[in-house]
């Protein structure tokens, strides 16, 4: 969910030598050509799953491997259709990274230099858009959940925590 | 989810001096009088939320209320819409607990004392009822997660932790 910490976990597992495909950058790529006037990545990627599949966020950033790559982490899956797509490649490890809506919320407010709270309203309906997505089931069906509600040291500490069980 | 140890949160939380109302007992009871023939307790709560809306069995709770509690617990929410009739009586503190799905199947083989694959199949599918129900964006947006994939006395620390912040 935005706000989460998701990209700090992807850093901490760049530093641990995995190679980190970030899932929208592999739409974007396509959206540079293809979008519609005035079109969000969000919009085209939602297109993108009408006409292709719920999967193909997945399928996409799987043609960024080179098939030399040990460990390979995959940040920003959406639904459990992408999921699937992971295991055909072997068995993935799902880690959902949780935070309080209130403690995103701040987060994000931050990030904007925003403080009105109208910019709430706008969050939430984010948070619902990704939602209706399917990231909930995601976060359902995850191996692991890192909660990060504390500061970046503690979440560190989890992820560090995380790293050993997982080898 | 089934198998997170949802229920095993709710006896701590009754020895803590909640008021436990187990959200599936409120529909229970309409259930025993109004049940089709053959009908399961939760395809019945899909008829209601069909007819009613998806807050119905919140609704159906909230009417459990005898308004001197204190302290109520609200056991097995299901939807942001159930989460939405919650919000009108205060502020709701909404906790997930979270479990792997392997420990969660491993858990509810041995409760069914089953061991045949094909049971976790059945499990998996039970698992996809649920999400399509919107539990996964209630964990989502929940305001603690609680992670139970150790001992049982990992789990109960880890809520008395939780208590200690909630209060």
């Amino acid at each position: 969910m935005p706000g989460s910490g998701k990209s700090l976990l992807s850093s901490l597992l760049k530093e641990k030598g995995f190679r980190v495909i970030v899932m929208s950058d592999s739409v974007r790529k396509r959206f540079e050509r293809e979008a519609r006037h005035g079109e969000r990545l969000m919009d085209y990627a939602k297109r993108m799953r009408e006409i292709y599949g719920d999967g193909i966020v997945a399928r996409l950033s799987i043609e960024e491997l080179r098939g030399t790559e040990d460990r390979v982490a995959f940040d920003g899956v959406r639904n459990l259709a992408e999921v699937e797509e992971f295991s055909r490649l072997g068995n993935p490890i799902l880690i959902a990274v949780h935070s309080p809506p209130n403690v995103r919320y701040e987060r994000l407010m931050k990030r904007l230099r925003a403080d009105d709270s109208s910019r709430v309203e706008d969050l939430r309906r984010r948070d619902m858009e990704e939602i209706s997505l399917g990231i909930g089931g995601v976060i359902a069906m995850a191996d692991y959940v890192v909660v990060n509600d504390g500061t970046e040291e503690d979440f560190k500490r989890r992820v560090a925590e995380l790293m050993g069980k997982i080898g």
